[in-house]
């Protein structure tokens, strides 16, 4: 008798371990590489992309699916080993289909894509982008011609993201999204005046910020002995598994909130990829897989606990502790009604929780327009300024502050950013549910005390890793699918008491 | 007509792609990554280890090697095709006589043995470490077992580092070296007091010594696009090709000299990587392969131009501007005579230049008994202690100043310290040369101008990569193989002077 399970998982371990290789490659890119290093690390990564690739996608590795499909005979679906074959074959399927040629193609590109993107961003410079954006686009498009059966282009790249996710449900949701979010946004805007955020602006040595940024991350898990955070033009959460965690912030002198609330996002993730069970270490199932699901932990995190009245108790105290002098006096219902103000602005990542939708339906369509061959890359400054104009009532400045402003389409990301307002809805829907779950959080979150949500987010959501898709892990713990209503309750709530709006 | 070469030069650079990934992997694990990282990072090594010895040792590459061979008939030893099909047949040879599974236990008891040894030297605590230890030399015998036709058991070591060297070489070289060493070292210690390193002690910021050191090695050809320095518990280089070169050192408050000179050295070993011929970029040959000649860079840079008469014309004044305060005054002499201060002392890369031959001999020899299973490593303390008593006429106080100080066998690597001795006899063959072929050398060097040598360093040893052997290039620059001669005749020169001793 054969233990083909066991093979399986000793063939997906070694390529668990080349996958963790290539988080560190990218990290140490984004962060500590010198930048005349880009050409070789490309290499790295295209050779180290190619490997993964053909080990992946042997006959062998099929033969040992079949074999430990009818080896674990009598297993149920939640089994770890049923899991574990489900989503190693749905993966296997699916990269079996892109030419090892190809794969190394997405990755060089990427590769040099980021790092020429740093320095477009930095000159505001997207004609000198445009032949990297267009190499990216027309590989994304070789790269769905390897499908086929599917309802849209776009479809084959979201479920890159959002494995099962289709284009036509997050339009769906989007839409409905959509027409909650604009008339909250023009009633507030209407009655800008009404909240006062000065409070966050000023001069704010980055010594001190560091300070302030470790203190909140270490309430919520941050362990100097197996995570580290280091400064990124674009920020980003690595797990290196669950004992290496690695983020990234950047900081703003004069405003304290950026890296403040960024890093909390970072460590949201981090959070998940440091909960992982771990059993599911080593294993394809090791790492949180759906986007989604991880952005709703980032963003809940950021939002929900640091941006709510009860954690602005402990948050503003500290604050006003480490930075003295103008905000020595700072106290919880300024501090609370300063992080809430909503304002149409032009950088995704810098967005109030409002108007964030809004800038990821833009980028959704937009990234559709130009898959489909309806937008030419050229063309999508002019574009994205226009429909910005529509959405935001804003005028963009220059390209950094527009089309350039994102790293994700520099990298071939294209599908990703859907993802991200997903993200918000799921929080919505398991932020509901964990004050279900723990009548007292609000009372926690008053006294700082952070761990019963973590313990609660690890035992429904992280220990699982990608043992569960979005749409499973849901109707788990929530009993049911996405949904846009949790999040505009939360939203009309908070926002509605702090403008003194009738939502 | 099939294109051998090429196809083995595309094989070889896909490995030499993975050899550049383990050296950020290796990089990262002794400056950035958190300590709870090291599990993971062993698997990790391990696997690729385990790949790339798979993707090498294959019959495929003997075939490429044969046909290649076959191809390039006629094309003279001296041709890169042909120092390619060379240097790589010899490598395949030795790496298809070890079993993937000793390859990945090497990889993996190296990764353990690093971490497990920072926190034994941390404590000062020898018999915690003795399980690695034993572990490492087991599996270093089972590497020798591999291999037959041997003279003794080191030989096949010694070779991993030193290509082509033998240890009857070595001992004979060394013993050369320790009757010259040992009644120059007597006479220095009978006038300990006419030198006075009393300058370099005392209170050193550590930004302002990153602030010396940057200045310095910015002279020698560190370039801030191409290169990095960090933070090492035990300080090395590491070359990701020539456009990413990453540095290491220590910083000691009261001692600057430790950091500026500990920097030029390893600075010493990225030229040697930054230099090699764009050509020979992900070849075989893209690296310097033979240690002895590696260290005879580094150990030129520290030592003879570092703590030369002429260098410190500009240094000292550096020295004075930086620090100020009690080292305002500091002058060319004042600190010529300082950094060669000679004595006796515990921690081998803090030695002099004198003393620095036996601590590396006093290894070669335990390391020998070791593999030949001679020595036990319960042992090791007590044989280290005696001996360092017998040569340097001190008591080691701990095993942290004794067996524990030095990474090396904590790695594994055994068989690697005589490449430092011979290094700097290498130095001193090389430096004699270079005042042979530039007459105005000190000239250059007492008016701060070190690209001169930098540009002959390159042109005669660097832009070669592993092309040649040491034997082989010695051959080409001196005319000869590795000599004691010149190195003593420059010690006794400068020491002779320092110290007023008629050597």
């Amino acid at each position: 008798m054969t233990d083909s399970i066991g093979q399986l998982r000793e063939r997906m371990a070694a390529l668990m371990d080349l996958r963790t290789i290539n988080q560190l490659l990218e990290w140490d890119q984004q962060t500590m590489m010198p930048p005349r290093g880009v050409q070789t690390r490309a290499e790295s990564l295209a050779t180290l992309q190619r490997i993964r690739h053909e080990m992946f996608v042997s006959d062998d590795v099929g033969q040992l699916l079949d074999a430990a499909d009818a080896e674990i005979n009598g297993q149920g679906p939640d089994s770890d080993d049923a899991a574990l074959i489900r989503v190693t074959r749905r993966r296997w399927e699916k990269a079996r289909r892109v030419p090892s040629h190809l794969a190394a193609e997405l990755a060089r590109a990427s590769s040099v894509g980021q790092k020429e993107w740093v320095t477009a961003r930095a000159n505001s410079d997207f004609a000198s982008f445009i032949p990297n954006l267009e190499r990216n686009y027309e590989l994304a498009r070789r790269y769905v011609d390897c499908f086929d059966g599917y309802e849209c282009a776009y479809d084959v790249l979201l479920d890159d993201y959002e494995p099962g996710m289709k284009t036509t449900e997050v339009a769906a949701l989007f839409s409905e999204l959509k027409s909650e979010l604009t008339p909250m946004i023009a009633a507030i805007t209407a009655h800008a005046d009404r909240v006062d955020d000065s409070v966050l602006h000023g001069s704010f040595p980055i010594d001190r910020q560091r300070a302030l940024t470790l203190e909140v991350i270490e309430r919520m898990g941050f362990d100097r002995a197996a995570w580290r955070i280091d400064d990124a033009v674009h920020p980003f959460a690595s797990g290196l598994g669950s004992q290496d965690v690695r983020i990234t912030t950047r900081w703003e002198e004069s405003y304290f909130a950026s890296s403040l609330y960024g890093s909390m996002h970072e460590c949201g993730h981090g959070l998940y990829e440091a909960g992982v069970d771990k059993k599911l270490q080593r294993t394809p199932l090791g790492f949180g897989e759906s986007l989604a699901l991880h952005e709703s932990q980032s963003r809940m995190w950021e939002n929900m606990v640091g941006r709510s009245r009860q954690f602005c108790n402990v948050l503003a105290p500290t604050v006003a502790r480490i930075f003295g002098g103008a905000s020595a006096d700072l106290n919880q219902d300024t501090l609370y009604r300063a992080v809430n103000k909503i304002s149409p602005s032009f950088i995704r990542v810098e967005a109030d929780e409002l108007t964030y939708g809004l800038h990821i339906v833009l980028r959704f369509e937009l990234e559709q327009e130009l898959i489909e061959g309806r937008l030419k890359v050229a063309d999508l400054p002019e574009a994205w300024n226009a429909r910005f104009k529509e959405y935001f009532g804003l005028d963009v400045p220059d390209d950094a502050h527009g089309v350039l402003q994102d790293v994700h389409w520099a990298s071939g990301l294209v599908g990703y950013f859907p993802t991200y307002a997903l993200g918000n809805l799921i929080a919505g829907q398991l932020w509901r549910q964990a004050h279900v779950d723990l009548p007292d959080l609000d009372d926690q979150l008053e006294a700082g005390e952070l761990a019963g949500l973590r313990e609660w987010l690890r035992e429904n959501v992280h220990r699982y890793g990608s043992k569960y898709s979005s749409r499973e892990l849901l109707q788990r713990v929530v009993g049911g699918p996405i949904e846009v209503a949790p999040f505009v309750a939360y939203v009309k709530h908070k926002l509605g008491a702090v403008y003194e709006l009738d939502f």
